[in-house]
C-alpha cells in the first residue's frame, strides 16, 4: 500500500492462482460496451482447453454488444467472510468468438453448467468462446500482478 | 423467454426486491471506462441513505477512471447453489461522486465494513458515493424489469 509501483513481477505462483482461478470460474461479472459505456452483468461459465465457454441469449443486452465489440472484460473469483477485498479475483480481458452449437461444444458446456439442458436447445442462445488476452490478478491487499496471454496459456 | 420483448412492467415486488439487492450488497463488480475499453473489478460496499459508499484506493485501476468518467455500472447480488444464472442479480448504473473522509462518511462505513478500520485512514484511500441513476433487474429467468431512478429511490 505504499506510492511505489503496485505491481508485483510475475511468479509461477501467481500464474497458478490465476489459471486456478479461470478453470474454477462457473459464473463471472462480464463488462461489455454498451453505446459507448460500460454494462455490467452475470453470465455463466464453463472452462475449455483454450479459455472459458458461456451460453447467452439475445434476450440479454451483453449478446448483442459482444457482437459489436468481441473485447470484454471479466471479473471471477468470489469473496468469502470478511473483508470482500481480502480474497483473490482476478480480471480477465477476454476476446469472445461465437461458436457454432455442436454437440460437441453443447456436451463440453453441460458438463460443467447441467441445469442449463433445459435452455441450451432454444434458438436464441448461443455458446460463446471467451479466450484470455490478458489479466489482473489480485491475490489479496498489495498482491497485484500483470498477467500476459502466455502467462494464462 | 419468448421472442417478444423480455422486460416486464415494474411492479413493486421489483421494486422491493431491487431494492433488497441493493441494501444488502457488500461488494459488486464496477465497471468503468478505462482508455475507451470497458473494465471490471470487485469494490466493497455500504448502504448509505442515497445509494451505496465504497473506499477505494488511487493505487487500483478503478479510481481513476472514475475520477476521468463518473458513471459506472455495477452488478450486485450473488449466486447461490444449482444454475448461477437462476439467482436475482442488478446491474445499477451508477453516478460517482467523491466524498470528504469525514469521521461521519468514514463511521458510515466501517458500520459496515469493520475490516477497513484497518486503511480507512491510509491517504490513498477515497470514499465515493454511488448513487443509482437506473437499473436492470434480473430475478432470475425471464423476469427482467427496466427500474428508473424513482424506482430506486
Amino acid at each position: 500500500m505504499s506510492k511505489t509501483d503496485p505491481i508485483r513481477p510475475t511468479d509461477d505462483d501467481a500464474r497458478s492462482l490465476a489459471k486456478k482461478l479461470i478453470a474454477e470460474a462457473r459464473h463471472g461479472a462480464i463488462a461489455v460496451l454498451m453505446d459507448g459505456k460500460p454494462f455490467v452483468s452475470r453470465i455463466a461459465l464453463a472452462p475449455t482447453d483454450n479459455g472459458l465457454l458461456t451460453l447467452i441469449s439475445d434476450l440479454s443486452p451483453h449478446t448483442a454488444a459482444l457482437r459489436a465489440e468481441p473485447n470484454a472484460s471479466l471479473l471471477i473469483g468470489e469473496p468469502g467472510k470478511g473483508d470482500p477485498l481480502a480474497h483473490p479475483r482476478i480480471t480477465v480481458e477476454v476476446a469472445a468468438t461465437f461458436r457454432e452449437k455442436s454437440e460437441e461444444t453443447a456436451h463440453a458446456y453441460l458438463a460443467y453448467q447441467p441445469k442449463a439442458q433445459l435452455y441450451i436447445g432454444f434458438g436464441d442462445f448461443h455458446l460463446v468462446e471467451l479466450a484470455p488476452m490478458s489479466a489482473s490478478l489480485n491475490g489479496g491487499f498489495g498482491k497485484a500482478y500483470a498477467l500476459t496471454r502466455d502467462d494464462l496459456a
